[in-house]
């Protein structure tokens, strides 16, 4: 690490101009949330291996910058070359940057790894003292990484249309409408999901998300694939040509952005073929389109934006276009992406009953493994662990890494199973305080009766994208447990329950999940709801529910997924957490006062809540009967996937339970 | 009005740059809610008595912009030489003028009537057709106003420290030191409240708000007040003197800012006698405090900014302020008078006591009018009215207004009463569905045993201001009448409950309120909770509770007041509000979840809720102990405020009830 640093400080120094300071994000060149492990330079140059942060290096000194969820770890994997910077407490990188680099300072970073959003701020910020943002024409880091992982080439799937719903062609028609209605000739698509759904590929280039390194950009006559071509069976190149989708090296998207700024972007190849491939009709189409553009009583030529979205597409895409023609405004994909279609949301609801299928097969196996070797009592009965039990463990040792594969074999053994959504969240105790806890093999805990036991995990399936949490305890829970356990439920059972109007957003949701817990002084540090994808990313915008100020900017709409995840961490003890999958409906209410037309949610998540670690006599009869019905539903809806023990474990797991 | 628009036009066609549209807001120099008959204006040249509305005058047109409260009463008051405007649905004054008037249009408005911020965005919305905002030198409709009122010299009164809780001098001591931290050697306060509120003064000068028509002007060495001195007597004089409170005639505040500007403002007569009258201890200590100004580190000449209320503060006397000199900021004194001392809040408890005792007397006689008058089966039984007793009321008619004065008289009977709050909504069947209902003696409607009465009503006390709403039936209500009352209940309980970490602002906690409503697709078109004056404005800032943006700028917070008054319309039928006061407490929660502190409300208000309108079935049993808990504190709270039958009655309305 040392050598690292002193191989970028040299580098800084002989570049031209030489740098200040060097701007390490964690972001590869789409601005994901999850990388791959040849695009992890922050982790390269730091040693910190969270999911988000940010280092910075001068001359003389190496910081980085991370959140509250990651103070501990960043504190234990940082060597003492580094300071950690603590968002929230410390100055904001900007800021930092701006009050201690020197008067025009030279600041690199390169261009491909930071959005436009952030660039500007930044930019901005360093005006008073004359400092410069360079835009480095290298990545410097990878010029000293010596092992850096190669690319890989995994292949590019076709999504099928059983599973997408709408074909490429039909989403390229509603963007191309989009475009003249914002008056842009073009639009730069950077962000891997945006690309994956509005072409209907899937990849596996970064784990977990299926997505596809590549950039993509559309205008209304044509529209482009940005990827390594050496990733395309002869049958995908196939589709793609029939749905009017040129494909290009993923390196060109540079110059093909420059020549999109200058109106003389392609068709490239592919223009002498595209008539016979694709039909007359479709192309005819597409003329269509552009005909209409330029009979439209605007003016054509006022038809001249390039539109980009500033929080995902790079700075350096963005520098190579003429800043006044320029539409700087969430890509209309976002949207497009998170309002789900009939088809997907059938398959949301079909992946989720196998998950949680494989979820009580996990809770039958866990149960019966507690209490063999553990000495538990079980997911069932409130007793002291047996101590003489305990020896028994010495045989087969449960740890929180070793029970989460299991997890994942039953997922394995589910139809259409692709992976995991994102890593397993399996915490014992104390660490699941730790909210965004990832167990690793070699330091991970043992599974202990007496303790929480926290696991929130989630697969992707052909037909969708799975995320659960659950909390169980195997011995007898405290009183306390039992009732931060009841109000993170009653707070659950409130957002899920919440009818609302159209135009009602996230943020104002929010509160609904935490006031039982505000009851009793308890709150939590995170969101409460994210989108989900389509066998997509676990995380997907562009709502939220959070007391986040961006909560306020997307209405909650019918058709969007959202999770409804509130929890309770007492550092140190113990932390719980319930999550469910929702998607929101047209609410058929008695009433539709002012016309506005209102909204419910509809659970889709399938697992049983512990009825050992609800204090019942916290709950309101609704509430009661909401848990009664929801766990008869669990019966009904996971039956054809169990066998007969474990459909006799849930019955008894799902007994009605009163006040 | 013909004449009047004429006039008008005449002189702004002779205005010196001739203007083509003059501005006429509802406004005073102040930027109250309410104002004085002499400064109703746009009242007097457009004919519409609402209290909030824009009026524009051009060559060919008179347009009136009003909110929806008012869309149906501006209709039926403005002649067919208006144009009504709806707010939300046309579009809104600014662009108007800017898309309507011509090119370099000079637009005038009357500076005194209108905000800072006001002014300055409609010189941007102006800016691209090089139109301009001319300030009149004189206010053109005042010219044209025969019969104005002239200015009443009502006498202002001291309010006492028994009330107040904090004397003016160690109010200005606190206002002094915010002036340091933030730079500022002066501050110009011109909202009427909190001139009042600063100085501990109260007058008669407007309807409703025991304030004075005042200026003040606050720098580290000096305090102005600027006030007809012929309202001064004496004592009142002699007070001022005592804490170092400069008078100044009204007029004098135009010519004292453009001093303060220049750093050259007084003491004026003043300074001869200050030392003579209020003794050295005093006069030391300001002394010392600008003292301590000079000798902080902080370069003295660094502060050198004035303090401007930018959405209280008129256009006219920041316009003498050297624009880079102004620190534009809501004014400390906002925040400083929500937040309620100990004595204060003892007032308002006590005073909504005596309060809460009136409404329970008007109850019980109007129950016995009901009765008698109109063969009502009253307030405790529901049956069909019988109609052979409507003959009855031949003899006594109810209305509105005759039942609002006995309201009224109950009030005036009580300790410390000096009036109306604000004009009283008392409202009968589809008038109840009219939020804000203003009852006329010759146009109101009779009270029907058959409908839903609602009646939101307040008083000025000098231990404190009041604010309730209830709504009762006096027949048989419809099952639909009680849902809806009990699920405005449960709203209005639901916020009243809550509990919430410091920070936690109004505009997060309206949803609360409104959640019962939403379950069967209701709403209501108004905000949940404003703030309330000790003796002072019934709608008090800078906080609220409401789904408006304002309501994210200011965290709710120990010792606030606020109400909680949820509601529901249906236009044509009725309509239920209630409306209670609340203070903002810190709560004994049993957790202090990230060392926030929890805040949680106590209702002030005592009154009954109508057992009769509520579906206890739609009751969770702990609303069903708030409920008997609040009526029973109603009881031990009211007796000593009520006689044997009104005590009686109090009984019978609050007796416990079981779902």
């Amino acid at each position: 690490m040392a050598d690292t640093l002193a191989a970028l400080r040299s580098l800084m120094s002989s570049y031209s101009p030489p740098l200040d300071a060097l701007v390490v994000p964690s972001e590869d060149y789409h601005q994901s949330e999850y990388v791959s492990s040849r695009d992890k330079r922050r982790e390269f140059v730091s040693g910190f291996t969270g999911s988000a942060g940010l280092a910075l290096i001068t001359m003389n000194e190496a910081l980085l910058w991370t959140d509250g969820r990651y103070f501990l770890q960043a504190a234990q994997q940082l060597s003492d070359q580094w300071k950690l910077m603590r968002i929230g407490e410390d100055p904001a990188v900007d800021v930092w940057m701006a009050d201690n680099l020197p008067n025009d300072a030279a600041i690199g970073i390169d261009p491909w790894c930071v959005s436009i959003d952030t660039a500007q701020r930044w930019e901005c910020a360093f005006a008073k003292k004359q400092q410069k943002l360079i835009q480095t024409s290298t990545n410097l880091v990878d010029e000293v990484w010596k092992n850096r992982p190669p690319p890989q080439i995994n292949p590019v799937d076709v999504h099928a249309l059983e599973f997408a719903g709408r074909s490429a062609t039909d989403k390229l028609n509603d963007l191309r409408e989009r475009l003249t209605q914002e008056k842009a000739r073009g639009i730069v698509i950077t962000a891997l999901d945006e690309v994956a759904w509005l072409y209907n590929v899937r990849g596996s280039d970064v784990s977990y998300c299926p997505v596809v390194h590549s950039f993509a950009i559309v205008t209304p006559t044509s529209a482009f694939l940005y990827v390594d071509q050496r990733k395309l069976s002869s049958e995908v190149s196939g589709y793609l040509k029939e749905n009017g989708i040129e494909v290009r090296e993923y390196d060109a998207v540079s110059a093909d952005v420059s020549l999109l700024a200058s109106n003389q972007l392609g068709p490239f190849a592919f223009k002498e073929t595209q008539s016979d491939v694709s039909g007359g009709t479709e192309i005819g189409s597409k003329e269509d389109a552009a005909e209409s553009i330029k009979t439209e009583a605007e003016d054509v030529d006022s038809i001249d934006l390039i539109w980009a979205d500033p929080g995902s597409c790079c700075y350096a895409l963005y520098s190579k276009l003429d800043s006044d023609k320029v539409l700087l405004k969430q890509s209309p994909l976002a949207l497009a992406k998170a309002l789900k279609n009939p088809i997907e949301l059938d398959g949301l609801r079909k992946a989720h009953i196998r998950d949680g299928a494989a979820v009580v097969q996990y809770l039958v196996w866990l149960d019966k493994q507690m209490q063999e070797n553990y000495g538990a009592s079980g997911y069932f009965v409130e007793e002291e662990t047996l101590a003489k039990k305990k020896q028994f463990r010495e045989g087969k040792k449960l740890t929180e890494v070793t029970v989460s594969d299991k997890l994942e074999s039953f997922r394995a053994s589910k139809e259409h199973f692709k992976g995991l959504s994102f890593p397993t969240i399996s915490s014992v105790g104390p660490n699941a305080a730790i909210i965004h806890y990832g167990p690793q093999p070699d330091t991970c805990a043992e599974l202990d009766a007496d303790c929480i036991y926290l696991f929130d995990s989630g697969a992707q399936y052909l037909d969708g994208t799975t995320d659960i949490t659950r909390t169980v305890h195997f011995g007898r829970p405290s009183a306390h447990e039992k009732a931060c356990y009841t109000a993170v439920l009653k707070g659950h059972i409130a957002l899920g329950n919440a009818r609302f109007p159209n135009g009602t957003n996230g943020h104002a949701l929010d509160i609904l999940a935490r006031i039982p817990l505000w009851k009793d002084g308890l709150d939590y540090r995170h969101g409460t709801g994210h989108g989900i994808g389509s066998y997509l990313n676990v995380h997907e915008g562009p709502h939220l529910i959070s007391f986040r100020p961006q909560a306020r900017n997307v209405p909650i709409q019918a058709s969007m997924t959202v999770t409804d995840e509130p929890g309770y961490y007492e550092d140190g003890n113990f932390g719980i957490r319930l999550e469910n999958v929702l998607v929101v409906n047209e609410a058929d209410t008695k009433f539709n006062f002012a016309d506005k037309g209102y909204l419910s949610f509809e659970h889709i998540t399938w697992a049983p809540y512990q009825s050992k670690l609800i204090n019942l006599s916290l709950l309101t009869p609704e509430e009661i009967d909401w848990l009664n019905t929801y766990h008869s539903k669990c019966r009904d809806i996971l039956s054809p996937y169990l066998d007969d023990a474990e459909m006799a474990w849930l019955k008894k797991a799902t007994e009605p339970v009163r006040a």
